[in-house]
């Protein structure tokens, strides 16, 4: 259906259906009427990619996500859908599941969608991407990284401050060997930051930081198992899993094993993921913000598309004590 | 940057930048090395959009989505996104954060971005989106929900034969009285279809079906309790609810009333969503194929662009046994 065979079926020039359809101009009621009609009937819409040569932008956003099966990502992708389509923005999923080498694919698909700025949900960051997004000059907002050094706009969670402080609580319970489970610092955010709050903590308090303390492992479960028999080696009283899974994986660990949770050993972990609330004991950790900092991250891309002047936001945590750790 | 002026850079036409783009044609290696120096310093990309007015498709799928900080769906999502690329296609993803209202104003939208075809994950079926989806003609595929009545392409879970299974599953081992956890009919699949298994099993084995044993509530894990307390002023043996989710709040409900799980009542759900696996006790459930589901989805849509011949595909499912039923 066009514009044309529209005209045609109306009985009108196309200029009238045109100033029905962007209701500009003056057309008699009954003749629109009749249009609109006619219209409805066929299903017709004005297609936009004609329209988007002649405007500036095409009100279209690329995000760029590790994965979707994952709460947290997808509590973002939520909230980062939910404040582009207030504004009326459509975005364009770039699924990478994993495999980071294809977001430099995505990019440049995003770059021929002509998409108006771009959401990167990010596990690191590459010098090559930073590269190539400068190129293209495509207004871009990273969430979960801090790409500031690199002037790029930027929503991140405060790892470092938020682990610092769950380390302060399990010490200020008793904790004085307090086993760690962490993954890799490629992961600057989770891996790097959360592991520098940790050791800073203990410095803090005096401790000296024990290697053999120090697990690090992945992000999944299934290779906590081998973290947990290294550490109960050294008799830790707490175990601090810097996700809500590694911590689930080690109470299932020291319940198999014999262990009380929290009687014989606490554990705590990070990110209130859902599971934390209902996981049975309940899991302390720390509630980080991310539906939020997904509807944060298209405000802040919203206002750089305007000014072109680049943001940090730092997102608010909160530590939730249920029961999975005591005082000693 | 546009073609003109990478011409004018190069110092060649505009129509050898066009064949260095496009690979066609003569042009000197020099030449060619000069063009795409350029090409890669500028970070110049060719515009889809006014190569897709000429073109017969956009290679754009549009995807509707209830929510992404499921598990459920956050999988669907993966398996479609991850054949579409395979495909070579892109997504434009639609949001609608549990309001279907918008469902109607994104296909609007879909329509106008000129996708290709449209993948619908639908918690229900509105004869309103049937007829414009009808009225637009662009090919659409529905996950989870039966959507062959209305001659559109779908790929659906067996609840019903799932959830035959397991009640029978509960019979076997003994129980009689089976309180069931539902949701509202209007989804048809997980409120209408599972709890016609449910009864269909029963009656299968000469059991009445007891008004007093069915609680209906909502997807919600805090609408459990209420159910919970109705229940068990009939004294079931198990309770079956029907997500993994209801089934987790039903067993804190009893953990936290003093019962055990499952030596004094057995509990079991449908999903296999993650937490059935991690949670304590492990929860026996039914396993969906979810990411199979997005990846079919998107298998039968590709055949569909090109044989316009709908299909109706039923997935298969698995039960898993876990800690939380046991025979008495």
């Amino acid at each position: 259906m066009t514009i044309k065979e529209i005209a045609r079926l109306a009985e009108v020039s196309t200029s009238t259906v045109s100033r029905v359809l962007n209701d500009s101009g003056y057309v008699k009621h009954e003749v629109r009427e009749r249009v609109e009609k006619i219209i409805d009937d066929t299903g017709y819409l004005p297609s936009d990619t004609a329209k988007d040569l002649k405007k500036k932008n095409t009100k279209l956003i690329g995000i760029i996500i590790p994965k979707l099966s994952s709460r947290t990502i997808g509590l973002v992708a939520d909230g980062i859908t939910k404040v582009l389509d207030e504004n009326g923005y459509s975005s364009i999923l770039a699924n990478t599941g994993l495999d980071f080498k294809k977001e430099i694919e995505f990019i440049k698909i995003f770059k021929q969608k002509r998409v108006d700025g771009i959401i990167f949900v990010a596990t690191n960051i590459a010098e090559e991407h930073i590269k190539l997004l400068k190129k293209m000059k495509i207004p871009t907002v990273f969430i979960g990284q801090d790409s500031s050094s690199y002037d790029f706009s930027c929503v991140v969670h405060d790892d470092y401050g938020a682990t610092v402080e769950m380390t302060n609580y399990l010490l200020n319970k008793g904790h004085r060997k307090i086993g760690f489970i962490g993954v890799d610092e490629i992961d600057r955010a989770v891996g790097y930051q959360r592991r520098r709050g940790y050791e800073a903590a203990l410095k803090e308090h005096g401790i000296d930081v024990d290697r053999n303390l120090i697990s690090i492992g992945n992000f999944e479960i299934s290779s906590v198992d081998a973290s947990m028999r290294k550490l109960m080696k050294e008799n830790p009283t707490a175990i601090f899993a810097v996700t809500d899974n590694l911590a689930v994986g080690a109470i299932n660990y020291l319940l198999k094993n014999g262990y009380r949770v929290p009687e014989d050993i606490s554990v705590v972990g990070e990110g209130d993921s859902g599971i934390a609330e209902i996981y049975n004991p309940g899991l302390t950790t720390i509630k980080y913000q991310y539906l939020e900092s997904g509807e944060e991250s298209a405000r802040v891309l919203m206002r750089i598309l305007k000014t072109d002047k680049s943001e940090k936001k730092i997102m608010n945590y909160r530590l939730v004590e249920r029961e999975s750790a005591r005082k000693i």
